[in-house]
């Protein structure tokens, strides 16, 4: 079993891009970066717990890809650029084949959006992965929670709910045998995070954030820091296919799968009527639909209707700790 | 029991300082800072894990500060200047009074080093807490493991030893009741990294690491990125009279502690002659104490004397996933 250093430098060291604005990487105390002048530093933390947020023996390649993904979706939200990443894993013991699944897994992801690791820490314990990844955005331009006004069209990019139906899914391993049920368990791990759209938003939107917690819950807290309401229509919210064969075409229930599916790494973003064209433009230039799900209105908390009809069913959001109250 | 939001909100949201380098802090997707043009940025990341860093029920305040610790000990090992934490807690139940002296105990020591929190995450699951810490170093200075000549001197800032022997202890509780054991126990946890020292030698060593894992390890990493050798005298090591208290005045016996305790978080830095002037200066001004324990040298190996006796006995550091080989 080779030492903790060796592993590190096997897996994790040799698969780089280069990048100028790296002075020094894994190898000593610290790493030592560079931010160009005209750009602020975004950071995001996130954390991946086996047992909390995927099962003993998930595919390594989807746990790495869902790590990062999660971190690269908080960046999205914000406009950033993803520039450098930081990886801890704690591992229950030394598995050449888990590591080298996920370490391509990981640099597959990384790569794409030129994403450097800078470094990290290994450590011996329950599997567990942190990982905290830095991005720039221009200064005095950020996509944040607060900025929505009275007005403002909310739009979501992609389709939602698919992610909770991947994790029951997996949560009930009979229905796994079919295709849909392998195509639902895939949509919950290997997400697109929107980071190009993001980037993209930042002229366009009034506020964003990225559905990790689900769209209720999510859209909530733009709603609480930006001092407004919303009312969102039920049958404007994009489904997929798949989800609508899953729940068997029962619509009522795909609607509370979009409205509270968690770890969807969409964004939901606030647009004002005079940045419409702007995003429409946008629009046609990527390949992810943009769907146009409500308002924003000055009542301060959020109504869900379908066809004028208010829904009243259970729409929390995703907690770890509160999901077993 | 609280959600998460509520958690992280209570305890970690409303205990710092004013920092004008931080555009946005906790509660949106990432947080937003500035670094100044004319630093550069070093970055740390450190995992404790329960069971591997410390034992079941350990001194929530103990693990905070040693977690943190840890980091700032990096962090100073570059010279940087510590500014910034992201923090990921991972927590199998959430407990008021934990997370009370957990908090506690982490704000006390940022604040004394003028380090904000600026984001984490919060999750269910086995104990653990991953810091990346961030810090600034004036542009085209840093102190990094390779630089050292032969012919310079080696320093080590403190005393060695007393964390391995408080390990111990921890380890063997019986010995845990006299005023010495809780000594040394109180070392293992609560060390104070050379955050100041690290600066002040920006202008004064030709390398530096932190020991972390073991005087004889760390130091081996100095020589191997610089391309020397080294030798040491034994008799010169720093040895609290408490270390040589628990060794009953085994002087061979301390040596061994000294030369492969981890987690130590003093600085290990070479110097050359030319600068032993400003370094002695520097000692003067500071209240920890630098020790000179030996030369680099042309030999490319490590070799540890006792008055002119070459010492053979294990000499290895301390590796998580090795210790049981």
């Amino acid at each position: 079993m080779p030492g903790e250093f060796d592993l590190i430098e096997h897996y994790f060291a040799h698969q780089q891009p280069i990048n100028n604005h790296v002075q020094l990487t894994i190898g000593d105390d610290c790493a030592i970066v560079d931010v160009p002048h005209h750009q602020r530093l975004v950071v995001t933390t996130d954390t991946m717990v086996e047992g909390t947020h995927f099962i003993a023996g998930a595919n390594p390649a989807w746990i790495a890809h869902k790590a990062l993904a999660s971190n690269l979706s908080d960046i999205a939200a914000m406009g950033g650029r993803p520039v450098w990443c930081s990886l801890a894993l704690t591992l229950p013991e030394l598995n050449a084949s888990w590591l080298e699944d996920f370490s391509r897994a990981f640099f597959s992801l990384a790569n794409h959006h030129q994403v450097m690791l800078i470094g990290g820490d290994t450590t011996k314990g329950p599997l567990a992965i942190t990982m905290t990844l830095h991005g720039w955005i221009p200064r005095n331009q950020a996509l944040t929670r607060k900025g929505a006004q009275i007005g403002d069209y909310i739009y979501v990019t992609g389709e939602l709910g698919d992610s909770k139906a991947g994790l029951e899914v997996i949560l009930n391993r009979q229905a796994n045998d079919s295709s849909l049920g392998q195509t639902l368990e895939k949509r919950h791990y290997v997400a697109s995070p929107r980071v190009n759209v993001g980037i993209l938003l930042l002229d366009i939107a009034s506020a964003a954030i990225d559905i990790s917690d689900g769209l209720v819950a999510d859209l909530g807290h733009i709603l609480a820091q930006s001092d407004v309401g919303a009312e969102i229509e039920a049958n404007t919210l994009p489904l997929s296919n798949e989800l609508l064969a899953y729940v068997a075409g029962d619509r009522q229930r795909a609607y509370q799968y979009a409205l509270t599916s968690g770890e969807e790494y969409e964004l939901c973003f606030t647009v004002p009527e005079h940045r419409l064209d702007a995003l429409h433009r946008l629009e046609a230039s990527q390949d992810v639909p943009f769907t146009c799900i409500g308002r924003v209105t000055a009542s301060g908390v959020l109504e869900v209707y379908e066809h004028g009809r208010v829904l009243t069913e259970h729409l929390n959001g995703y907690d770890h700790f509160g999901e077993n109250d």
